[in-house]
């Protein structure tokens, strides 16, 4: 028997980066969380722990902090294809790299009717985020939004599903539904693309979608943004959506002699239920390592 | 030697609440978490477990979830305070009450230009928060905000603080300023106040003061958006603040052969300082009990 | 209407301190989380950002690893006293100090029946814990566990309770009693104590009482474990726990035809009970600020 | 243009089971998360809202309450596969199913030297795992460990990487190496395993190689953790481990006339290094469906 090297990556992960363009006196702020991750010819460290191949993730983690000064970073895109680009064309043994990045939003603080020039209030939560793929050269970009969290009090309604000896979950025409949605999508092309335009319109369709589509269940309602999505941008091929259903419980408030008309709720943790689904035009095209480690359903 | 027993209190902590306000076709919702605690002549459970005198922290969560149908939840100050007479004057052996409720943002959903009637999107970790105490027929109300995260990208300085064998830090007439605000403020009553226009200037005072000032020390900007909180509202007599210092540390650049002119950051997790300060009138009154409980400083 | 200062403390928060003991081939590690606070006249930063007493937080945490250095950590309880002494005797205008140290457990690798030199394996999420408070020149130390999850399976039970209109919880007389374990314990004296043998024989009465008091309510367990303390080591004066209760739903199986004699349980996030007591000697005395900043109840 | 339905899943996720063995005083405790999820014809469900083939999240989770009820559960494994044939044969549309548990460690309190009968304490946060697959009549299983925090005082080097004109990494020939293991193994088969020996034989050589192998990088690391594995148990065809680096900085003290010999350090948060990789046999054979869905590298 013998013991070989298998699939492997390595590199920095959560590279906090915050920068501030002060060309005059109104900032902008960029707040990013960067993870790179390189492939290639590895198995020397592996094996013998010869490291005269592995481009130390400190060494990442500062090209990270110096590409964001040597050129604005403009949109996540375009940064993270830069510095995939930059560690494969740089060192002849790194072949593949996988950046990761989520945007933080921030507004400005409105003082008295008017945007402040300095000062932020973060927005929440939600991230905007891409994944870029290289590999031997070629690239891939799937980007998405995350933590976008949404609820309809009506509109929703569960029933006709199968029933067996363990099931006991009652019929729904009139239910909360409820979702915090991880949506990403791939590009056709890594070029020539408005990706803060497709941004604003792929999420404009998610939740529009969410808020208008009459539900008759979590999955219908996935399919419906995935495809909404696909109608507005021509440039994106293919949707994925992790949608968990964050359960809201109807309280039994009969025993204290009160009705409860889809009024009072209680909020549940534990379990979850979970719909991931993919929606994507019949010409998407062979998605390549696009979707190489992001997590598959 | 006798062993005996102090100060205590029980109670269902973090119910989840979640209410739908159904009249007409345009729905309202209220996202609250709610705990209880009880308090007063809880000796026999202690010593010998009977349990004659403790209510239920289950009735207590069916207490939330049933007043939440019998009344519009409203402002959730004035549910707190319903809650907590409640308990304190249905069961004569509990003789006081902290509640505690912290409510989520919820926006509606835009389609098209339109508000939704019944669709909403999360709107961050920010929560309003009160903590109302009950005791021997007395109420104190303190009312807050949670988890606002802000930062200026300049108008902040540090300098002239004492140095001695342990002092590395360089002085800085320029640096990115952040904080989550947590703050608290006390009122001089528990009737007659307009709680939500209460908060909303409260916490536009707090936001505005954060923007505006110009920031020798976090401690001075503090002090400043106490004052101002005090200034706007007559009806609050204390402010209580609780200020992380959110480090951004600029990157040196240096050995890449870039300068690093307050542009390209490290937003660090830990250690963060901690900036504690009360902000109060001279007249503010005593404060009773209203602080019971919550974390001091 | 003149606005003013009240009280207010600064510091370094979550400090992630290491150190290693080196003398010799087998190794002591020892994995801190330290928190410093100080207080005193600072009200020049918070009225006119006059920083010159303001010992920074970065000069506070510089000390925090000096001090590391300087002289072996030792106990935790040693460790604060000293830095709180340092910080309130170096600095006129420091009168006060609040050192909180968190221990996290690491025990060594067992290779083939022997512990290892110098590998470790973290023992979880228990934390033993001080929080020593200086003021004025005086001293006091609180010590206690966190994160110490227990569980029994029976042996607990609880009826009795009123029951009113929103009353619908069922009386048990076998039950799961599971909680995570928050106590702090004062000492009488700050020298003289042997603080590892108090912390042990502390940790093991506690959980030995929850293990065999037969429990009619996580009151009475409460009590019980905090007299146990107290019996055990006569240099505690008081205890304090915080206890929450976890619960374990029994599931309802009978619409799949099967019984469910305490067997199948749902655990339950949210909501919990929460039950907080005070356990102390009649001679305790008077504690002074020793709990001054710590969770009240 | 069509727009189709692509590769999709649903289920209940983060079941929380508890169950207690009472056959006898002796009490044994197993504490699960349990998360499953479906495949199959769905297509009427997402495009119409048909739900006559959607079993519903809440019968299946209802179906792991009471097949912990039917049989003991056993072995995460073997209840995982159960549950996984349970559904895709009772249901014509269900083709495949994935059941990911998590089982948490309880050890028994010791009381006087004695373990109890019926008391327990939670070992930490290490979880053994496993995740089984069922698609079309076939079985794989996955098994591992995960929150597994391990660290070494010294033994670790790491030197001879390249450098750029972004590396400033100073090389070093001691280092503390920290890491939480996420290990994923494949067994060649799905019967006939001693799932238990398999695992605790893993868990040891995954540890015992961290503490003895001299480590020149964490992949060299890696990669003989893996091969120990392979080594240790031919049930196995092949292993994945997600290793963080957990950094570990030693603390400059110079500024304090201090020597700092590998002794002082701060435990950073982020970033991290992230090293993964797989170690297989040269006849690990074809995976199949047995890493799908599982984070991937």
């Amino acid at each position: 028997m013998a013991i070989t090297l298998g699939p492997n990556q390595y590199g920095k992960a959560e590279v906090r980066l915050v920068t501030v363009d002060r060309d005059g006196p109104v900032h902008n702020l960029t707040d990013l969380t960067v993870s790179t991750a390189l492939r290639g010819n590895l198995d020397a460290t592996h094996l013998t722990g010869d490291n005269a191949d592995v481009v130390a993730t400190d060494t990442q983690k500062n090209t990270v902090y110096a590409f964001a000064k040597q050129a604005p970073v403009g949109e996540i895109e375009d940064f993270a294809l830069r510095l995939g680009r930059h560690f494969t064309s740089s060192f002849e043994q790194i072949t593949g790299a996988r950046i990761l990045i989520e945007r933080h939003g921030w507004q400005r603080i409105d003082v008295g009717g008017t945007p402040h020039d300095h000062a932020f209030s973060r927005s929440g939560d939600e991230r905007r985020t891409t994944a870029v793929t290289i590999a031997d050269g070629q690239a891939w970009v799937v980007s998405g939004v995350s933590g976008l969290v949404v609820l309809k009090s009506t509109g929703s309604e569960f029933h006709g599903f199968p029933r067996d000896r363990y099931t006991t979950l009652a019929e729904t025409s009139d239910r909360i539904l409820a979702t915090a949605v991880t949506a990403r999508w791939r590009y056709r092309d890594v070029t020539g693309i408005d990706w803060s335009a497709c941004h604003a319109d792929a999420r404009a369709a998610l939740v529009e979608t969410f808020a208008t589509k009459h539900s008759l269940s979590l999955q219908q309602t996935l399919y419906a943004m995935g495809e909404a999505v696909l109608e507005r941008r021509p440039e994106i091929a293919e949707v994925r959506l992790s949608l968990p259903n964050k359960h809201h419980f109807l309280v039994d408030l009969s025993p204290f002699g009160l009705s409860n008309d889809n009024e009072v709720f209680h909020a549940a943790d534990r379990p979850y239920g979970l719909i991931e689904g993919t929606v994507l035009r019949d010409d998407a095209g062979d998605p390549g390592l696009a979707w190489h480690t992001l997590p598959a359903f």
